[in-house]
């Protein structure tokens, strides 16, 4: 299974892709669309659409997931991520490709064993489940591919409720472990 | 100069379309795409989308014009909208048509000289502006025929800041009369 994961954001939007058998996870990609350079903020959404387009269509993802946010800091904030991943989601499925959406928590549980998990331990987890050597740069690739990560765990998203992702850091451990 | 207007919605975006000399004012179409009918988010923001894109392709306007909304009711409606937006702006971008913003009260205060208008204050002027039998419905598309109508009178919305739109209800009455 082939999953790409993305964390969508106007000035940066992380993106991550994953292969898996189901116990063995490995990186294909990934990487940020810098799109904070455009001069206007259509333009900025246009950056997003056009790389997220081309690497989606490159890889051939079996699904793209991308986490759902409904606590955002504030009306504005949310308004303007709402556009990035407004047209995040229009790359996916132009592509015929599904979206899942999955909750912060869910992804922090899934990939760290602990719903409220800081950055930082997302990220060495991310490292360590994909037998990197280094925790992937910047951050927002990092959270992409804890996003795929967290479906190739067994994650069922928003369509099908009810996520099956294991609860346990120790969990992890041995795949991990396998993976390096 | 032709101007297409947009109000963004997930279940329902209104769009309209108007020629103008700067003086007269000319329908050209309007309507709604009712993307609520499918199944998923993704696919509703797909039909908005691809509505729009054919519209302004067709159309060709000289510029997209759009309502700019900073203050929606709560974070997560804003989240929301902020999706129907992002990929209506994606479709005025991608066939390389510039897109202007503007607030809800420089419509109001352009189409209807009152920045705190009721809604169907807009529709009756609009119609009036447009020389129709009948206020243009869904109110959606009353709306955007708004936007683009607030543009024509001169609205330089966001790129270029300060609006020269007349303030008064008096002043668009010779306009209104000569259009019908």
């Amino acid at each position: 299974m082939r999953v790409f994961g993305i964390d969508p954001g106007s000035q940066r939007t992380g993106y991550g892709c994953v292969d898996s058998d189901g116990r063995r996870h490995q990186l294909v990609l990934c990487g940020a669309v810098r799109a904070g350079v455009a001069a206007t903020f259509p333009e900025q959404l246009s950056i997003i659409y056009r790389e997220l387009s081309a690497h989606i269509a490159a890889q051939r993802p079996d699904v793209v997931v991308i986490e759902s946010i409904f606590h955002a800091v504030n009306a504005r904030s949310a308004l303007k991520l709402g556009h990035a991943r407004g047209v995040a989601m229009l790359a996916a499925t132009e592509a015929g490709v599904t979206v899942v959406e999955y909750t912060p928590a869910e992804i922090k549980r899934s990939v760290v064993g602990y719903g409220r998990a800081e950055k930082a331990q997302v990220g060495q987890m991310v490292k360590l489940l994909l037998g990197l050597d280094a925790v992937p740069a910047p951050h927002d690739a990092a959270d992409a591919l804890a996003v795929a990560i967290c479906h190739v765990h067994g994650g069922k998203g928003t369509p099908a409720k009810g996520s099956k992702a294991a609860t346990s850091w120790r969990h992890y451990q041995p795949v991990a472990r396998a993976a390096r």
